[in-house]
């Protein structure tokens, strides 16, 4: 089978002829691959960020948002079926630590994440996993639509299941950033509660889109977002701020816009927070980290998907054209979200 | 080995010599056995009363509350070691549904029930069982302790649990039933909350026991019982109820005894519900169901015991002595719980 | 002012004058009736049922549903000025209780219910309220179009509220009775949650009227109904119940859609719930109680109506044609909720 | 009466003579001081560093720790009665904006401060406050014993509350600061959880007081604290972190020694968080603020002081002895909490 293989850092992936994964153990679930995304983390392993981090064996297959259909399961697989669609959660969890019991699978003391610490990923004919990270999908549901909302969908929609219950009706969510996570973010808050949506991003463009996504104000970023955010508040702020950047300044304007007894949740990173407690006491409010999402967050996810709740915005490549893809990520050419096809 | 058969319905096991089971699959755990507890719900599967229920393919080896030591294990398994001292949540649960996927153990739609459901048990030598049933145990205690707590004990200790949110300092919990399970409820409360603890039976001596335990007011339930508990509590009830009888009477006490916006928590069977709809709506009271509880559950209760909090009355019996432990029981002469050792 | 006066059950009320009441507190707010709802507890009180349970003295005011303009306020009364439009919660607590503390408004140990208690309601020129029960509404909403919202909006408002986390992704909510309450439910399921929705009632009419307000799927009561839902939720039942009816069988239709882990809540009342224990413990299923609304809730509500996204069907009458209106109602011509405009 | 008066900052207090006040509007309470808590914050009034806060007319009579007796009541109080002993809540609230109505008292946007912002406080024989912030209490506690709890021992109450629901058996619970606060924390902690307590402060007498408190490891803030710490939990930290000192590097100590997907709780202040964005999504953990508490919080707290759960180190000072308090608690000589007895 084919398969994108980085084979050194700083030189572009090839794609190698490989032979096909086999089912061996009982929990195995092979994948035949009906797309994977393309993401600005491939571009970052590629250059050898990821190394420090999870010190991965070259040569590997990249690809770590991937859907398709069941080929092949071991014999103690039960929530797949040979021929279902699926969409795999981007990281093989143990499924036996504290974690894992209690659902919260970004937590896992032993997981493996494929396409990004050494283990084969999803940029091939076939991928290799196991039945914790397959989630069967609605048939109407086809794998290019949404391969990119894997990782990318999964960790937006993660931050904002955790906000629901504090976005009663009559509060704001403030949404800053509208790019990839952001605008499913947008389209996930509008489809779990009856906030007002206000969002910021400096890229109109982007502000269009998700306006037609349910958001209720855009507000361009170009120097007087705080004020028009405040304007649209009372000058109080949001309950909720969902800091899809986290960077550049973001991260600054989202706790300044956070709400007496709020919850500024970050998302998006490269900055940092700089709050004296004085300021976090006396207004009660807090710092929610948010990372990545659960497999049933996933199914949740896909569970709007099918309801036509998110859509996304692709173009798609052939799996040859990995390269083109890159390059066209890397000069900002790529609108919407790149994925390969095998 | 040695393990204890059910052969045919209403006639005592035999205490069978059986080769010892092997691990084979990635994720089995070999126990060597260090106690079985005896349980009532014994001598309902001898008489019969299961088989309806999960038709069981006889004979089986019985005993479905399980400690002991890991003895071998298979390839993926991580969570425990050879040697290390487990004690076994009753079910064996698929780790792949959504329930699973959540931590609700106890909802598992393809769970095993060693012991009970015609898979062997742990009444033996060795178990055989899987890695997600395992919870290793802190060196200090020891299987003979703590081998009851598996599954009646897990099952008041998941109740209380869910009830602690509404127990803040200044409530009271009532708990019906100072028995087997009523008395780790009782401790579990006053290890988790600062509540005041009522509890009601008919037993005396069983009264005595839990105000060692921690019940700050013991109720004898010899007709006055609900008169006392009103005066105890200002004529309004207790915002928490914990009926672990459900049925004699108990059942319709118990809602007369729960507070205005309060909850009634079912954990004893055998009686019914019978309320007005307008009665539950014009005091938005609420009726709860507690169904065993999860792995979580069942290491939190563990760490509980080892911390001291958590105290059973068992008696020993070799294992050979099976049959007089389930007469002892079968005639009321076992105080506290019977623990099978091999 | 003109009031419309109960002065004995069982002969329709009259519309006598009487002197306009004063401010006279501190918290006093003295409202301009822009219209009061007349809802069947208008009926019963007429009828007498009410006696036993609040010991009115006649002859006092009707009216419990009520909204207007803020005609004058007491000295400490910061929440409202004169001119605001305002809706008036049901109850006026005493805003020192624990539950009053709490927010559960519905549970204050000292409230007063005007319209019905025998302190005047709002089927009158004039209001005399407190502070406490005045939600000032946003300037685009018109008394007559809100003022039925006021306790059945509420109510409705008040347990899907309760039931949104459970309902998240990929649920389903089971709406029993599309009527007064049932549609308001619907809307709010729609505004707050991405959960599919199904309505059992038995009028084809009023399955159409919530198809348009976001019924996923209507089945009519015509004794196919329990297998219709199970068909839809594969044979599961559903997450949440929501019971508008609560009597004639659906207390009992309601328990058996209710799929395990999930929870049966009871609006409408009527019949009795009779569970077996067994039943309640062995798929650990609850039944939950739901009485009116908090203030914050009501304030919620007015928000998802000025968003639009609540709509109340209703027929205006003038106070005069009081007897008219109590008629129609009487005889099922009453399409919607009755208005009346002083 | 007599009474502390502040006439001019940075010149100690005097006791004067004033008219006692009188009961005149309808939630009015008068109160016969008990006892008043004293407390660094009267220092802090004294030395002006409240005045751009606050901007107190001077003068006016201190004392935001009170306890005492109803002497007299306003015709709509229900909640205390004339002879009642009572505690104050430090705020007196409006009860009508959106924080008072779910109960989130410390949020009112229209509070006054007695004894802070140029309200008469409790230093004095008596004091006119609201029933809104009078706490009726079990005759067997004394004022002189609880005063200080009323605004110190209230938010470190209020912070463990919120943090109880992550403290499940087998957690470990730090806190940072073994002062007045954080005492008041490790006795919540004990009454209201089973989690495993270690305590770091820098005071060697401090750790073993809260060792007869419950705390189960005292930890010498000698430099070695971090490390020590990380012993106790293998490495981890700990799931929540009640950081009642917010400065002087506790701040940063606090969020090293917060465990993945843990809480770090602020409640002292004086320092700056200080935290890349990457470290808060890489391992999601939070940072959460804290602000006094809730009247029921203060209710809360009384429950379990009437049950012999909290103690609190006292100094009793009669009221014209108020500089010598003054002195000795500025000049570090005061151990535990000055009180002053009219």
């Amino acid at each position: 089978m084919k398969a994108v293989r980085l084979h050194e850092y700083h030189k572009r992936p090839s794609v190698d002829e490989l032979p096909e994964p086999k089912v061996t153990g009982p929990l195995d679930v092979l994948v035949r691959i009906g797309a994977a995304g393309l993401c600005r983390t491939d571009l970052h392993i590629y250059e050898g960020q990821w190394e420090p981090l999870t010190h991965p064996e070259l040569p590997f297959t990249l690809g770590h948002e991937n859907a398709g259909w069941v080929e092949d399961i071991g014999s103690a697989v039960s929530n797949v079926a040979v021929g279902d669609t699926v969409i795999l959660h981007p990281h093989i969890t143990c499924g036996l630590c504290r974690y894992c019991r209690a659902g919260d699978d970004m937590h896992c003391v032993a997981s493996i994440f494929p396409g990004v610490d050494g283990t084969d990923g999803g940029m091939a004919d076939y991928l290799l996993t196991g039945a914790r990270s397959v989630v069967k999908l609605d048939p109407s549901l086809q794998p290019a639509e949404v391969a990119a909302l894997a990782d990318a969908g999964l960790t937006a929609y993660h931050a904002v299941k955790k906000a629901v219950p504090l976005l009663y009706p009559g509060t704001t969510a403030l949404v800053i950033g509208a790019g990839g996570l952001g605008h499913i973010g947008v389209q996930s808050l509008k489809a779990m509660t009856a906030a007002t949506i206000i969002v910021v991003d400096r890229n109109q463009a982007a502000l269009e889109l998700v306006s037609g996504y349910g958001a209720d104000h855009t507000v361009l970023a170009d120097g007087s977002e705080a004020g028009k955010v405040q304007e649209l508040t009372d000058g109080q702020g949001a309950e909720v701020v969902l800091n899809f950047v986290g960077e550049q300044g973001a991260e600054t304007l989202g706790w300044s816009l956070t709400r007496r007894a709020g919850s500024h949740y970050i998302i998006g990173y490269g900055g940092t927070i700089d709050v004296p407690t004085i300021d976090v006491i006396s207004t009660e409010r807090n710092v929610v980290g948010n990372l990545v999402g659960t497999y049933n967050d996933l199914a949740e996810l896909m569970a709007l998907t099918a309801q036509g709740k998110i859509e996304l915005h692709t173009r798609t490549y052939p799996l040859d054209a990995v390269n083109d893809a890159m390059d066209d990520l890397d000069a900002g050419r790529l609108r919407g979200r790149g994925i390969l096809v095998p």
